[in-house]
C-alpha cells in the first residue's frame, strides 16, 4: 500500500463493500445493528443463529443478510456438521465457510459503537479495513507502532530491509467499558471499566502468541480462512470460552510460519454488558487449568516446510495437537479429530482454494 | 508489586531520589533543565561533558552534579578510557559507570518537558520509575497493555502462571515533536512531526528486537548496568548515531536470556530540534548498511546457560561478536575488544558487583 506523501491527507479507506461479508452469531433479535446502520448497511451479513432453530430472529429492515440456524448448518455439512459447535458463540465459524467474500469482519451482537477522545463515533470496520489493506511488521518492532501510519514511520535503527513488511491476515480489535476478562477476574473486579483510549495499532511479533477475542475481529479469508476454526465448544463439550482464543493460538503459529502480519489495536468497540462470571467459571475453569500446558504447546509448535499452505499447516497442526495433548485431556483427541472434519468441510464449499490442501493420506482432494 | 484493588486511586510513585541518577550527555550549557527543574531538583544529576574540555558547561544554580570532562575520563580509567566514544553522544555510558546508584535515567540536553492530551505537563522521570517498579510481561501478549496499569488487567486467555511477570530492567520512553528518524527518513519527511499520544506501556516481547533511543530512556543499573555500553562511536570511529541501537541490541538478547524485561511506550519528553540529516547521513551510512547483517546476528545469538550474570553475557557476546561479526568489518573487531574493557572498567569501578563476572581467561576479578 502506498504511504501518503509528505504533505498529503491520510488517504480514504475503499468501502471493500463486494469483498467483505459481516459474521454475527446470535441467539436473539439484531436489533443492535440499528445502531452500526450508518456503517453496516452497504455490507452483506451472514447471521449464525445458535440454539433453538424454531425460534425467528428479527433482522432490522435494510439489512442484506442470509441466515442459517442448526438445522441449515447440519443440511449443509451432513455429518461434518459434527465440528461446528452448539449452544456456543464458536458457531459463527461456520459463517466463515459459507462466505465467498475475501475479508470477513465478526462482531457480538452486545457490542456498540464506541466514539473515540473527541466523540466521534468509530467506524470500527473502515479501521480493520485500514488494518488488513496496510503490512504487518513482525520481524522488528518499531516503537512508534504502526510506521504505515499517517504521520508515523520506521524509527532509526528500522532495518531497510524490513520495512516493506508482509501481508496482513488478521486484525484484532479491542473493546472501550466492560474489557474481555476471564471469570477469576471478572469476580475480583466486578467493577473495572475499560475508559483508556489507546491510539495504536501494532503487528504482534513473530513468535510472541496472544488471546485473541473473537468480539471485534476482521481477517483476510484467503489468506488465513482455513486456520479461523473455533473449535468445539458449548454443548457436549467440557468446556466454553475458549474459541477464540484457540483459533487465536492456531492462526499466530500458522501465520508466524507462513510469513503473514497479525494486528491488534485500533478499532475499539463499546463492549455493552459482562457475561455471568459466574457460568463463565463453569464454562472456563477447565480451560484455565489446561491452558497452562497449552501455550507451552502452542510456543514449541514448529510446522515443516512442507507445510506451504494454511490447510496444510492446520492438518499438520491437529496431527500434532492429537500426538502431544491427547494425553493431557480426551478432549483434544476429539478436538484434533474435528480439525481435519473443518478442513474437509471447508475444502468442500471452497472447492477453488481446496487445491491447496492435502489430506493425511497424502491424496489430494 | 502490589496491585490497587478495585475502588482505591492510582498507588503515588516513589521519588527514590537517593537511588537514582540522571546522567546527560552535552556540549553546551544546560539551561535545559530550568523547564525539568521541578522533576530533576531532587536528584543528583552526572553530566559528561564532549568535546573541548577546557570549555566550561554552565549548570543552573540549585542542581546537585558531578561533572566529567575528557580528561577526567582519562584519569579516572587511565589506558580503559578507550572504550569511551569520544565527540559523540555516547560518551554518556561513562556516566553509567561512575553513578553509585541503582537507577538511571540518562535524557538528551534538547528534550523539554511535553505535555499529555489534557494539557498536563508529563514527569517524565516518575513514568520512567513507575514502568521499572512494575513487572514486565515478556512470555505472553496482553492485548490491554500493561496489565498492572490501574484500571487494565490481564485479559481472557492470559495464562495464569505468567501473570506475576518479570522483573523490568529497562524503561524506554518515546518523543513528541521531532521523531527520532534516520538520515534518509529524515531527509525524505522534512515537515513529519509526532503528535501522537499513545497512552500506552507495553513490554516489548521475549525473542523480539527494538530500535532503542537513549534520548529518553531509565533502567535499572543493578539489573542490567553492565550491558549498557554504547559502544565506539564518533571521533576516530566510522560510524555514529548507532550507539544506543547497539546498546538496545545487546541488552535485549541479555534481559531475554536472564529472564528480564524491558518497556516501551510512555512516557513522552517534547524532542525541540531535529539533528542535521546531511551530518546524520555520513554517520549512519555505515550502519544502514552494517544493519543488515547485525539484526539477524543478534536475532539468533544464544548465550549458554552458564552466563547467569550480565558480565558474563556481556563477555560471551563480545566473543559472538568477533567470531561472526569480524568479518563484516574490522571495526567490529575492535569494538568486540572495547566491550571487554568496559566490563573490565565497570567491574574496577564497582567493585562489588564485579564478583559475579568472570573475564575470557577464567579467572575471577
Amino acid at each position: 500500500m502506498a504511504k501518503p506523501s509528505v504533505s498529503a491527507s491520510p488517504s480514504s479507506t475503499p468501502l471493500l463493500k463486494d469483498e467483505l461479508d459481516i459474521v454475527i452469531p446470535t441467539i436473539r433479535n439484531l436489533d443492535f445493528l440499528e445502531m452500526w446502520r450508518p456503517f453496516f448497511q452497504p455490507y452483506h451479513l451472514i447471521i449464525v443463529q445458535d440454539g433453538d432453530p424454531s425460534k425467528v430472529i428479527k433482522v432490522p429492515e435494510g439489512f442484506d443478510y442470509e441466515l442459517y440456524n442448526r438445522n441449515d448448518i447440519n443440511k449443509i455439512l451432513g455429518p461434518k456438521a459434527s465440528c461446528i459447535s452448539f449452544k456456543d458463540s464458536a458457531c459463527r465459524c461456520f459463517g466463515y465457510m459459507v462466505s465467498k467474500k475475501k475479508y470477513i469482519y465478526t462482531i457480538d451482537d452486545d457490542c456498540f459503537v464506541a466514539k473515540d477522545p473527541t466523540g466521534k463515533e468509530i467506524n470500527a470496520l473502515e479501521q480493520h479495513i485500514k488494518n488488513l489493506l496496510c503490512p504487518s511488521t513482525p520481524f522488528f518492532f518499531n516503537t512508534l507502532y504502526d510506521p504505515y501510519r499517517y504521520g508515523a514511520d520506521f524509527v532509526r535503527g528500522y532495518p531497510f530491509s524490513l520495512r516493506e513488511g508482509v501481508p496482513t491476515a488478521v486484525s484484532h480489535g479491542l473493546w472501550l467499558n466492560i474489557p474481555d476478562y476471564d471469570a477469576p477476574t471478572q469476580l475480583v473486579k466486578p467493577l473495572e471499566r475499560n475508559t483508556r483510549y489507546v491510539d495504536a495499532v501494532m503487528t504482534i511479533p513473530k513468535g510472541t502468541l496472544f488471546p485473541m477475542c473473537g468480539m471485534n475481529l476482521a481477517f483476510d479469508r484467503e489468506l488465513i480462512g482455513p486456520a479461523m476454526y473455533f473449535g468445539l465448544m458449548g454443548d457436549g463439550q467440557p468446556i466454553g470460552r475458549y474459541d477464540d482464543m484457540w483459533a487465536g493460538w492456531c492462526i499466530k503459529v500458522i501465520c508466524d510460519h507462513l510469513g503473514l502480519g497479525v494486528k491488534t489495536g485500533l478499532p475499539y468497540i463499546w463492549h455493552s454488558k459482562a457475561s455471568n462470571p459466574f457460568v463463565n467459571l463453569k464454562k472456563e475453569y477447565k480451560g484455565i487449568y489446561w491452558q497452562e500446558e497449552l501455550i507451552p504447546f502452542f510456543q514449541s509448535v514448529a510446522l515443516p516446510k512442507e507445510c506451504t499452505s494454511v490447510q496444510k499447516c492446520y492438518l499438520e497442526l491437529s496431527k500434532q495437537v492429537k500426538a502431544k495433548l491427547g494425553k493431557v485431556d480426551d478432549y483434544f483427541n476429539k478436538l484434533a479429530d474435528a480439525m481435519i472434519t473443518w478442513i474437509e468441510a471447508w475444502d468442500e464449499l471452497n472447492p477453488s482454494t481446496a487445491t491447496a490442501a492435502k489430506l493425511p493420506n497424502g491424496s489430494s482432494k
